[in-house]
């Protein structure tokens, strides 16, 4: 048998009971005839902490200061889950991310791989160690910590997987994997057993808290199946998961394979008489001067007005003060709205792309029960609408018992 | 004006109040024209607190994964000054041991410097950077973190110090230097100005709490001045603190530098009929076994029994079972009796070795005052005894009374 990699994230190793938890689950493996390549994330809250601490002491701290900080936090768990598989009679040795090597370029806080060297996995791997490889973290050129931001250990684990050959990839986590939509909003959410890389990044970009976008194009890129599965279960029957691979084989497709959603988007208008090319020139450099993600853009010109519109995630939001501040001061004759607590609906699947009509299916579904749709994206592969957050459980539940369930029902 | 070393310890840093406190005064150092080079030891009860985490997953950890758990205690506490120090406005760079780079053997837990590579540390100060390191931890031939053990920081400082041939190393601590006596337990301790290394060498081993002796030995032997001094007073005519050095040169010197004391001594004595040399082997050999770090030995004929008496310190006492057990069990016709709670008093000097009669002066204080002394051992410039620790805290203040406080008076 070849080489596996598991990665468990932060609440999977949240204390010593899960810890050892965690070990149990990664020796069943070894001792099956695995070698196993473990990544672990830092320990529930430990990086939350962190942050509280850099916060206190500054609102712009140096990113250089702050990876090598937070990458104490993967450092902590992978000793710590070192220790307890020794405890228990295996042999395990944990491994940093300047030790595996994980070279990355200079960027902090969100730095690429650039290549690993495996000898010395490889080398403990065949004196028949275990490898507990501490995760969201890299070394520069200049021998300084980096860190991949937030779900970077999912990085690490599909990284390190692809520069081993490994078998597969296992995402470990607190629940049993991807699931149709997000089970806590539609209680009819069911577990997805198969899905694309491409549908998976769709769904990432799209509120779907599964794994880490850029981990999941690290696997596209190599063709590495990357198991969703979860840490708590042991019995492997009941604990399939949802792997996510280049192809899924299966005779009849469901057009859509989930609904994600997005909370917390903010909607940026800017309307102005006349056309204004100008204008618009200038309000992307603004939003480039704040490093802004926007996501959703529309741009219609109507009755001699243009309307520009576009969004942004939560996780840009701190930046929408400074962003309404520097359109204001810089656009002449512009009016500008900023409409926050909007929702992103989107519907996901490669048979989009085969299969005329769901986009207009979408917006009568939506329409036709009450709500509006405020701005609207399509892709080969997903349709994206921004409604009313208050319309979120909502619509999420409508979509999913148009596409999924009563699709299923027919299909069944 | 050249570089200086100084090493804050964990309460220094504590939390992010004392933190801004120790960035000023560093900043204030730099800002004089110093090149300051700042070791930090891991933030209060972390240590212990990564040392439980240890203990309930693991009762004989793996100390290459300790070492790695704990040697992120200093990586947290030398991140976060250095995004206070950043945030005041000073560039500061933090910098871990493999970073430094600081070379050590092989021996986790305790592992002893080789080499340190002092480019990295010089190319920073000659930006005009103040430097950060973690305390603590090094890397070994394989790239391994070491750590050297409780007080490791004022290793590292000394170390840095002596390779960068420093102007002086500073201790910082949270009391104002070293004292005649512990201030707990003696109200008339006085702050020592001048001690040499050797005195501190032994004040070190016979309890006071100074600081590490490794670090002692590295400053003595590449004559480095090392100040010990507090961290919470910034007005430098009120901070002079104790200043360890090779010579102490005023015109009279005392005899007598400080009166140290360390509590829960273990006495072992071994007691057999007629004289025993295979058997005083088999104790030296059991004691080996169990890598016992044995302190005043003492050995007497008497009345056709021969006794063989040695104390162990306190950090030794976990093993004292298991020593019983295994001198029990292979030593033949022997009464074997473990005593616990004793404390050694230890009078200190470089003047002992030219004064005649400070032992029999020691002896007769105590015996004078109803102590009983159950062993002594005598060295050049130190005179230890072994008493019940009941008379601890009278036996400190009756010597102290004696050799400090009256030769003052007298010199006064």
């Amino acid at each position: 048998m070849g080489i596996i990699v598991q990665k468990y994230g932060g609440s999977s190793v949240a204390d010593e009971t899960a810890i050892k938890r965690v070990a149990e689950r990664v020796i069943k493996f070894h001792d099956n005839g695995y070698k196993v390549v473990v990544v672990v994330s830092a320990q529930l809250g430990i990086t939350d902490m962190f942050l509280e601490k850099v916060f206190r002491l500054s609102s712009m701290p140096n990113e250089r200061d702050v990876d090598m900080l937070l990458s104490s936090g993967e450092q902590i768990a992978s000793s710590l889950l070192s220790i307890a598989v020794n405890e228990a009679g295996r042999k395990a040795v944990a491994l940093l991310g300047y030790q595996c090597a994980i070279h990355t370029d200079n960027v902090y806080s969100k730095a690429r791989i650039k290549k690993i060297d495996t000898d010395k996995i490889l080398q403990h791997l065949d004196k028949g160690e275990i490898v507990i490889i501490a995760g969201f973290q890299g070394v520069n050129d200049y021998n300084e910590i980096t860190t991949f931001g937030r779900g970077g250990s999912d990085i690490t684990a599909v990284a390190i997987g692809a520069a081993l050959e490994a078998e597969y990839v296992e995402i470990c986590k607190d629940v049993d994997g991807i699931f149709t939509a997000d089970p806590r909003v539609c209680k009819d959410a069911m577990l997805i057993e198969r899905v694309t890389y491409d549908e998976m990044l769709e769904m990432a970009a799209s509120g779907t808290k599964a794994l880490n976008s850029r981990s999941v194009e690290v696997g596209m890129k190599h063709g590495l199946k990357i198991y969703v599965r979860s840490s708590f279960r042991s019995d492997d029957k009941n604990n399939l998961g949802t792997v996510i691979s280049m192809e899924v084989n299966t005779m009849e497709e469901p057009v859509i394979r989930a609904i994600s959603h997005s909370l917390n988007e903010t909607k940026v208008v800017i309307t102005q008489k006349n056309t204004f090319p100008a204008t618009i020139t200038d309000i992307f450099d603004i939003v480039n001067e704040l490093n802004i993600n926007i996501d959703i853009i529309s741009d219609i010109a109507l009755n001699g007005y243009t309307c520009v519109a576009f969004t942004m995630s939560k996780d840009e939001a701190y930046k929408t003060d400074e962003l309404y501040l520097r359109l204001k001061t810089r656009l002449d004759n512009c009016d500008i709205q900023v409409e926050k607590n909007k929702c992103k609906l989107s519907v996901i699947g490669t048979g989009i792309k085969s299969t005329p009509g769901i986009a207009s299916k979408v917006m009568k579904v939506l329409l036709d029960n009450g709500i509006d749709i405020e701005m609207i994206s399509c892709s080969e592969i997903k349709i994206s609408c921004i409604v009313d957050e208050r319309y979120a459980e909502k619509g999420v539940n409508l979509l999913h018992d148009v596409f999924i369930v009563q699709k299923n029902a027919l299909r069944g």
